[in-house]
C-alpha cells in the first residue's frame, strides 16, 4: 500500500462515520455536538510492546485498535472514532501498512460488530529513523444514567470510574487471564505446540479479544460499580480500583479464571500459571465491582452473551487492605512474582 | 524529572480543567456533555521533525503544542485539553522530561493566555529503543454560529472548514513566513548571527507562534469563508483551499508577508527567500480567504490584536486554476522550489 493509497484508504473509511460530522482533510475533525465524551490513548513501540517476529502486521493493528477498545469499554462506553499516529520505522514497507490496516478493520468488525463510528478520523503520518511507533487515539460516549441501582453511585457523566467500589462489593473478572502472558512466554522460549496445544494462549498474545459489548452493557445497565481492564496484570490493576475508591477487599488467588491451557502451558515450561494470570498483563479482561444484588443480573447477562464470569472477592474497610488467600487460607502475595508483559520498560 | 515527578505533574495539572470532568487516572478521560467537538493529532519525530542539537526540550514541547493549538485555531476553535504519547528515546533523560513539560507550560500560558482547559487529561509514555517520538492529541471546541454573515456559508458545527471559499473572495494571511525555513538554514549551516540579525528567525523555527486568537475571533464572527494553518508550506496549503472549495486563485507572490529579516538572510546567506516563504513550512500562519466586505473588520481586529495581515490575492473561477504572479506581471510557479521543513521524510 503506496502512501497515495493510505490516505485513499483513510479517506474512504472516514466518510460518514456515525457520529463525525466532518473526517480526515482538515485541520482537525469535527464531531456531532454533544456526542463523544470519553477519550483514551494508547502507544505500541516496536521491540517494546511486539516484535515482527512474534506478530504479523495485522496482529499489531488489531492490537493497537482493541487495547484502546477496552479502555473505553471499561468506562461502561460505546467506542467511536479513531485517530492514528503513526511513526514508520524502516521495516514498515508497503506489507506492513496494508495488513495493518486490515487488522484495525477486522478487529473493529470483531469487536464492536454493528458499532458504525469506528473508523479513522484523522492522524499524522511520518517516518521514524528507529523503530514503528504507533499511537491510537479513541473516542468514546458515556452511557446513559438511566437504570443504575441506588447501590451504585454514578459518576455525573454516566461512565463506571475506578472509584465506585463500597466494602461489601464483589470482584469479579469478565474474561480469561494469563493467557497473553503464556503465548509471550511460548513464543520467546521458540516452544512447540505454538500451532498445536497453545495455539489459543499464542492467539491470546497477539489478537486480544477485549469484552466491549460486556463493558458497554454493564454501563448501560447500572451494574457495575467500579471497572477497569486488566492491562498491567490483575494485581496491580485491581490496586487502582481499591486505592481509587478507598476500600480493601479479600481476594481468593484459586477462584482468579486462567485461560484453557495456561495451566497445562506453566507446567510444560516450568512457568507459574498464576503469576502469568495475576502479574502478567495484555490480557484485557475487565475487572470489575458490583454491589451483591446485582450479581445474578451480571452472570445472566454474560451467560446471553458467552462471556466467561468469575468471582475473586470480596470488597471490605480500607483499613483490612488487600489481601490474596491461597486454597489452602494462607496470604499470598501474587504480585510479587510480577510478570513483564513487555519486551523493554513498562508503559506507565 | 523522575517518572513518578511526571505522573505527579500530570495530574496536578489535569485536576479542575475547564470542561473536564475527570482527567489522568482512569481507563479514559471524561469531557464534559457537548463540550469539545474538535480533535486534531501532531507526531514530532527526533531526527525528523526536531534535532536536540537545533532545539532544548523546552523548545521541543512549547513547538509540539503550538502545532496542535494552530490545527484548531485554524477551524476557528477554541483550544482545549490534550492527550499525549511519550516514547523516549535514550536521550531522554530527567531533564528532557523537566524542559519538554516547562516548553508544554508556557506555550499554553503564552498562546492561550486565560484559557483554562487546556492542559493533559491523558495520554501513554513509555521508552523507545529509537529517537524519541512524541504524539500530541488536542481536542477543542467548534465556534457558535451567531453572527456569520449571509456570504459566509458554515459548516453545520460552525466550525470554519476549507472547504468555503467562493469566486471574489479575498485570500489573506495572518502572521509572516519563510522565518521558519530561515531559521532552520541558519542553524544547518550553524551561521554566524543566531544570537543576532538573526534571532528572530531561529526563534520563528524553534518556538513557533500560532495566532490562536485571531483564529477563534474569525470563527466566532464569521468572517474567513475557509481557513487553514500554513504548516506545509504557502503554495501547497493553499491549493489545499482552493481544491477543497473547488475555486481557483490569481496570486502576488510579491504580496506574500515575509518575516523580518528573512529577505536579508537569504541574500546574505545565498538562499531565496520566496522560496522558504511560500515553499518552506513550520510558520503557523493562517491562510484564510474572506468575501470583500469582511476585509475591513478583519483589519480592524487584526490591527487590535497586534497581528499582521496580508492580502495576496483573490478566489475565481475553478477553470482559471491557481495562478501566481510576480511583481513584472509573469506567472511563475514557487512550488517548484519547494523547501524541506523536516530533516527527513514529511509528514502527511
Amino acid at each position: 500500500m503506496r502512501e497515495f493509497e493510505w490516505i485513499e484508504w483513510l479517506s474512504s473509511r472516514t466518510a460518514g462515520l456515525d457520529g463525525v460530522s466532518l473526517g480526515i482533510g482538515d485541520d482537525a475533525a469535527v464531531l456531532d455536538q454533544g456526542r463523544f465524551d470519553l477519550v483514551a490513548l494508547d502507544t505500541m513501540v516496536q521491540g517494546v510492546h511486539f516484535r515482527l517476529d512474534f506478530s504479523s502486521p495485522f496482529d499489531v493493528g488489531w492490537k493497537l485498535l482493541a487495547s484502546n477498545l477496552s479502555d473505553i469499554a471499561a468506562m461502561g462506553g460505546r467506542c467511536g472514532p479513531y485517530l492514528l499516529g503513526m511513526s514508520l520505522g524502516k521495516d514498515a514497507d508497503e506489507a506492513f501498512i496494508q495488513g495493518f490496516v486490515q487488522g484495525l478493520e477486522a478487529a473493529a468488525k470483531a469487536l464492536v460488530p454493528g458499532n458504525l463510528s469506528v473508523g479513522p478520523i484523522g492522524g499524522d503520518t511520518t517516518r521514524s529513523p528507529g523503530p514503528t511507533i504507533l499511537s491510537l487515539t479513541l473516542l468514546g460516549q458515556s452511557p446513559s444514567k438511566t437504570s443504575a441501582p441506588d447501590s451504585v453511585s454514578r459518576a455525573s457523566s454516566g461512565a463506571v470510574l475506578r472509584s465506585g467500589a463500597k466494602p461489601g462489593h464483589k470482584v469479579g473478572v469478565i474474561g480469561h487471564l494469563g493467557g497473553a502472558a503464556a503465548g509471550l512466554e511460548v513464543l520467546l522460549r521458540d516452544a512447540p505446540g505454538q500451532d498445536g496445544p497453545w495455539a489459543n494462549l499464542v492467539k491470546a498474545h497477539r489478537r486480544p479479544h477485549p469484552w466491549c459489548e460486556m463493558g458497554e452493557l454493564l454501563g448501560e445497565l447500572g451494574l457495575a460499580s467500579a471497572m477497569l481492564d486488566v492491562s498491567d496484570g490483575l494485581a496491580q490493576d485491581l490496586g487502582h480500583i481499591l486505592k481509587a475508591s478507598a476500600v480493601g477487599a479479600r481476594l481468593e488467588l484459586g477462584a482468579v479464571p486462567l485461560m484453557p491451557g495456561v495451566k497445562e502451558c506453566a507446567e510444560a515450561l516450568g512457568g507459574d500459571a498464576l503469576a502469568w494470570a495475576c502479574g502478567g498483563g495484555d490480557d484485557y479482561a475487565l475487572a470489575l465491582t458490583a454491589p451483591p444484588e446485582a450479581v445474578a443480573q451480571i452472570e445472566a447477562l454474560a451467560a446471553q452473551k458467552g462471556a466467561p464470569v468469575a468471582w475473586i472477592g470480596v470488597c471490605w474497610e480500607p483499613s483490612k487492605g488487600m489481601v490474596w488467600i491461597n486454597k489452602a487460607g494462607q496470604r499470598v502475595q501474587p504480585g510479587a512474582q510480577g510478570y513483564e508483559h513487555t519486551f523493554g520498560d513498562k508503559s506507565t
